[in-house]
């Protein structure tokens, strides 16, 4: 688990809408070092969408020190360089970075600063690195909650190693079945040929091939193979076989 | 480049705050279907940060149709399950999927539904594929500029880790435009209409919808349409015009 630490956060608003963005993507320890409009804060609780309940209770804290006394590794976030020699990550390879000290038993933190200043160069100095989030070089205008937020996505999006492959949704109807499919496309071309379709050989196997392409792609589901079929016999003029 | 069409956005602020997320993560071209409150909204202004003098004009259209008329692959964002047969995507195989395509001169959309109701299914229904936005099981809050914001900075994150191969093979064929797409569907139902296909007007959707899915699905070519309105023809008993 990652905790996310706010730094002297001066709107409750941003402080509500970064828990939102964490409870989104299943991270639950939020720190905050002496909030501007004290703790806790209705106005935080207006754009949390009801993630305080459903998180560890938000700990306050006097100072950095405290904050980050039972962490082993602290990055900061920072828009620009700060003329300081540390490791400076994405946030990508920062979430990698911080899987592999979890499973080595540590505790990380990510650090953000005020809204209108940032962290503070003392505050970058207590961290072990940087994170700096690419942004079109002219033209970077992230605000706290949405910081926090690709910070909490990423640490999701690497948790699940998704699947790199795309994942087709049936619903309550199955994949059709190959057989089936061909038995479809079968059809379809034996009344095309009865409608003499293909009556240039040279274009035959081009034709044929067309019509092979577009319904062994399109991922059919049985109730799809169905309405099909009733298409075609229409199409045909007969009665329809729904 | 890919292009972002919000569809029904009900409030200024939420657009403002999209443009504003495009313009960080490099992504520039607009566009809306029936806002709400109309364009241009002084709202949207307040919450861009300027974003929209960075942009090309914001394109406004009257319907999904002409939205995506000039895009060869559109992405439907949502975040349940609807029962259709779609490729389902994550942010990051979805903007790998775009920049395989790019790289093959398609034009690729990212389509948002209203905030409140989100894509109705019809609008799923037009689209070639689903995006669902992974996030805790339990707590699923993402609002229109966040989901936004997500799918931008996947398109940066993404930017100089790619390979280029093409995804499909179109040899000399393009892959067809939407507007011919929907032609296409528009011309078999109205056969359709006219074989008295549609008897019941209970299943009617159902089965509307399951014949927009599967020609959308199905990735189609310039080539392969042309095929499909030969047979068409040929179904319906008329001379075939290849």
């Amino acid at each position: 688990m990652v905790s996310i630490i706010l730094s002297h956060p001066q709107m409750g608003e941003n402080i509500g809408a970064a828990a939102r963005a964490m409870r989104n993507f299943g991270l639950t320890d939020l720190r905050l070092i002496k909030p501007r409009d004290g703790w806790p804060n209705p106005a935080a609780d207006t754009t949390s969408a009801g993630a305080f309940e459903q998180m560890r209770d938000v700990l306050v804290f006097d100072n950095l020190e405290s904050a980050i006394k039972d962490l082993h590794f602290v990055f900061g976030t920072t828009a620009r360089s700060r003329d300081m020699v540390k490791p400076i990550f994405t946030p990508q390879t920062a979430i990698t970075e911080s899987y592999k000290r979890i499973s080595d038993n540590q505790r990380i933190g990510i650090m953000f600063g005020a809204e209108r200043t940032g962290l503070l160069n003392d505050e970058v100095s207590a961290c072990q690195a940087i994170i700096n989030i690419p942004t079109a070089s002219d033209f970077s205008s992230l605000n706290l909650g949405q910081a926090v937020l690709l910070m909490a996505y990423e640490w999701m999006r690497q948790q699940e190693q998704l699947s790199h492959q795309p994942n087709i949704e049936y619903g309550d109807s199955l994949p059709a079945l190959q057989k089936d499919i061909q038995n479809f496309i079968s059809r379809l071309e034996q009344d095309l040929e009865e409608r003499r379709f293909f009556r240039s050989e040279d274009l035959r196997p081009t034709m044929r091939r067309n019509i092979q392409n577009i319904f062994n792609r399109a991922d059919i589901s049985d109730q799809e193979l169905r309405t099909l079929h009733g298409v075609l016999s229409a199409l045909r003029g007969n009665k329809t076989q729904q």
